[in-house]
């Protein structure tokens, strides 16, 4: 795959003054265009040592507004970033929509040393690399451009590199034991990287590789293809202008039954027994019993360092919160966190949707609790149109794909869906009315979202069926006496993780 | 200070029972009535082991509605915590406006630990509290309401209970040696508590000493306070409400020298020798040579853990761009990272104005170059009225505190303020307008700033000799010179770095 990068292409210094300011101001031109454009452009460095890939972001840098672009360059993981799943220090650093980021030794750097390093086997690289595949997947979905640089050496190249290095005072720095360490494992090297370009290489995700020894080739050539795939970004963008990705207002109020109703033979929460009750006096009792074993299994999972993620859905006033305040009671206040979702925030809303819910994984050892989740895209935002079609089919694979990070991090994931009927809903929707200190909790939306109660039974069905995944199952739990519920949520998020602890 | 909290106060039962309901309801409601107000709450739990703070900080969660409050309790820090100043982790996790937080181990745990231990000196722990006190202070003026509460137990009740949990099987894990360690010290312990307390209860940041022996007595104590702190807090509000803090329009039109103007004796701005000038020639040498100088220390830096804020201020078309550029030119790409500071985000909105500046503060070794910053509060929003004079005012002392806070954790700070005459920036702007791949740099607001120019020079002055401390100086910039400004930072930017590395 390298050979064409070995032949020693060059510009000659007269060429490449010659085409260098009309790049800079197209590249100027691109990036302020970009910046009022709905997406980010993601650029990743990758390749052999000193074959310019920090010159080349630097170069980049002068050329166009820094001020607009985010470098990053990864060194090894500080604590706080080994205790989250490998990809979010990644997620975190992403850019905002307009923005271009300039990644250096990111999400391919680590598979591929330790490939090379023979630390994992070939099946355990190609795994790393479809994570990595399934992440650009996600945010090319989303919009983002990306382009990905092999900056390439030949062997010989490398070696005379490094020797003229060493030579120079000022350069002399640059070269360390590290680096002929490498270029010993050149051949290595060079196939684990042959194996993850091949197959990361994407329509929407590209590889290019670049010849790295002449640095006024290398700079023309990234420039150029940056140049190109800002203007494409922008063309595809406009293009799409005419369908906005909101849809009008008249689409909001079409239930989902007349765009698209897959006959069901089979409805999960129909199938669910709702008339399971607990006497107030048993009710007692087993919460107490189930708080002091959650208590128990949190301090132990506290002292492994294991996370538990809790995710709770369900339909407005079917108990979410009567039955987190009974899960936190139990625990230590410094081991969990209540995460509330409502609607995003502008910074939040600049990025792919799964973003947020990334910057509130904890650290290792704590339960983090949310309220509403990203399941909200393929139910609010199904239900109102806000996410089209494409948009909430894809997310049910990559939400799969998040949690299986998540899992395989060795964090344990408990989504509740609490169900109540339609008739206990109204119920509670005429008593909250009517207590004075419960009124705030009723709001005209949620009378509106009960006349789409058919609507979200699809929706929560397909969520059901296409995200309650072996890792991570749904658990439906029948909502309509508050005292089973609870006491059902306690014993099942102790039951996973006490499951998990047994490991 | 804590005799009236060893008396062994208590509350029936009967009586706790016939008071909590409505505490309840009522606490609700205060949060309920918080959410939609400009300002959070903040309320901070230390005291004896034992004496009940984790409990009550689950009860508080557990009577009120916790998506809305956020429960911190603190470890030691990770490393990605130690690489920035001692607040930073606290700064972090600040609430919302209109939310609550209830902080366990905070920001007086460790200064007190480390005066019990013997590991700092009185008078450090006096410059430790009163760093927290400023702290405060400016979460204070910002609206925050602040409580803090010493839960406390006399030697001999800590005692009684260590041993009753010693001999209950369910609560026996919660006595580790580390308990009876700090028991034994139980002296020490409350004279630096007592001191710590004396030094930092304020009339915005109260402590209350809660006797923590009789758990139902405790919780009325706190809870109690608690909903009066937020009414209190919200009937402020309502006070504040008539008189915006943003003020008219009509305010905004007049300069600030009809509001209040001081009499120079001696304007800065006017001292510097706009004159200077660098040939091409020279420049190109002089450039290249302060780049490899810049390049060579920052490598030193990075490898000695050394931070470096370099903050750029200045006139529109000073050519602050154009410096930066020349800056980062000389650096790794992975050692730096430019900070373009435009309008705030609502989430940034939603705290303190200094909170998305510690934000950005990053890990040890790195360079951050904030493209406009901190010191717009003194300068665009004084000018534009968008902060009254109490807070421009007091923002020069939040800002020096700012500053200090990141020198004495071994940080660089450099402050640029580039300097152009008021026809130098005439003639820019009308080349800008001229060339095609400049226009996008040029825009209305310059023009109009422009007209403005009298008061921003008086906010100038003003900012220098209020800010420009030992620790932090500014360096005014002779800007109509391009070659001779931007080497002229380079060096100032070298020199500083330089100077600190000799340490």
């Amino acid at each position: 795959m390298f050979e064409a990068a070995e032949v020693g292409r060059k510009l000659s210094k007269r060429e490449y003054k010659a085409q260098v300011p009309r790049l800079r101001s197209e590249l100027l031109d691109a990036q302020q265009q970009l910046r009022r454009a709905p997406f980010p452009v993601i650029v990743l460095f990758a390749g052999v040592d000193t074959a310019g890939k920090g010159e080349t972001v630097n170069l980049l840098n002068e050329w166009m507004d820094p001020r607009w672009i985010v470098t990053r360059g990864y060194m090894d993981p500080s604590s706080d970033e080994r205790e989250r799943p490998r990809l979010w220090r990644y997620w975190r650093d992403l850019p905002l929509r307009g923005r271009i980021a300039l990644f250096l030794s990111a999400w391919y750097s680590s598979p591929i040393r330790n490939r090379v390093a023979g630390r994992i086997t070939k099946a355990e690289f190609d795994h790393l690399l479809d994570q990595v595949s399934a992440f650009e997947h996600a945010l090319a979905d989303d919009g983002a451009v990306i382009l990905k640089f092999w900056m390439h050496l030949s062997k010989a190249a490398q070696k005379k590199r490094l020797k003229s290095f060493e030579k120079d005072p000022l350069q002399r720095w640059r070269v360390t034991r590290a680096q002929w360490k490498h270029w010993r494992m050149f051949g290595k090297f060079v196939s684990a990287a042959d194996r993850a370009i091949g197959r990361t290489s994407t329509d929407h995700a590209p590889w290019y590789i670049v010849e790295g020894e002449d640095e006024e080739y290398r700079a023309i050539v990234v420039g150029t293809e940056l140049r190109d795939a800002i203007r494409r970004g922008l063309e595809r963008a406009r293009a799409n202008q005419p369908q906005p990705r909101v849809s009008t207002k008249k689409d909001q109020n079409r239930p989902i039954s007349a765009i698209k109703r897959v006959e069901r033979k089979f409805n999960v929460l129909e199938n669910l027994n709702l008339s399971q009750q607990l006497s107030d006096k048993r009710f007692k009792t087993r919460l107490a019993e189930q708080q002091g074993r959650l208590n128990g299994l949190q301090r132990q999972a506290h002292q492994q360092g294991v996370s538990t993620i809790v995710v709770f859905e369900g339909w407005d006033a079917s108990g979410k919160g009567g039955a987190i305040r009974r899960v936190t009671a139990a625990l230590d206040a410094r081991d969990y966190d209540v995460i509330p979702v409502a609607a995003p925030t502008d910074e939040e809303r600049a990025h792919h949707y799964l973003w947020r819910f990334w910057r509130h994984l904890s650290r290792a050892g704590r339960m983090t609790i949310f309220d509403r989740s990203w399941y909200g895209r393929v139910l609010v935002e199904r239900v109102e149109g806000l996410a089209s079609e494409a948009e909430y089919m894809r997310a049910y694979g990559e939400i799969n794909h998040f949690e299986e990070q998540l899992v395989s991090h060795g964090m344990v994931i408990v989504k509740f869906w609490m169900h109540i009927s339609k008739n206990e809903q109204l119920r509670r929707f005429r008593d909250r009315s009517r207590t004075s200190y419960k009124k705030w909790k009723i709001t005209k939306e949620d009378w509106r979202n009960r006349t789409r109660w058919a609507d979200y039974t699809v929706a929560v069905n397909d969520m059901v069926a296409r995200t309650s995944t072996r890792i991570a199952p749904w658990a439906l739990i029948p909502g309509n006496d508050k005292n089973f519920a609870r006491v059902k949520v306690l014993t099942t998020l102790a039951d996973r993780l006490a499951e998990r602890l047994r490991k």
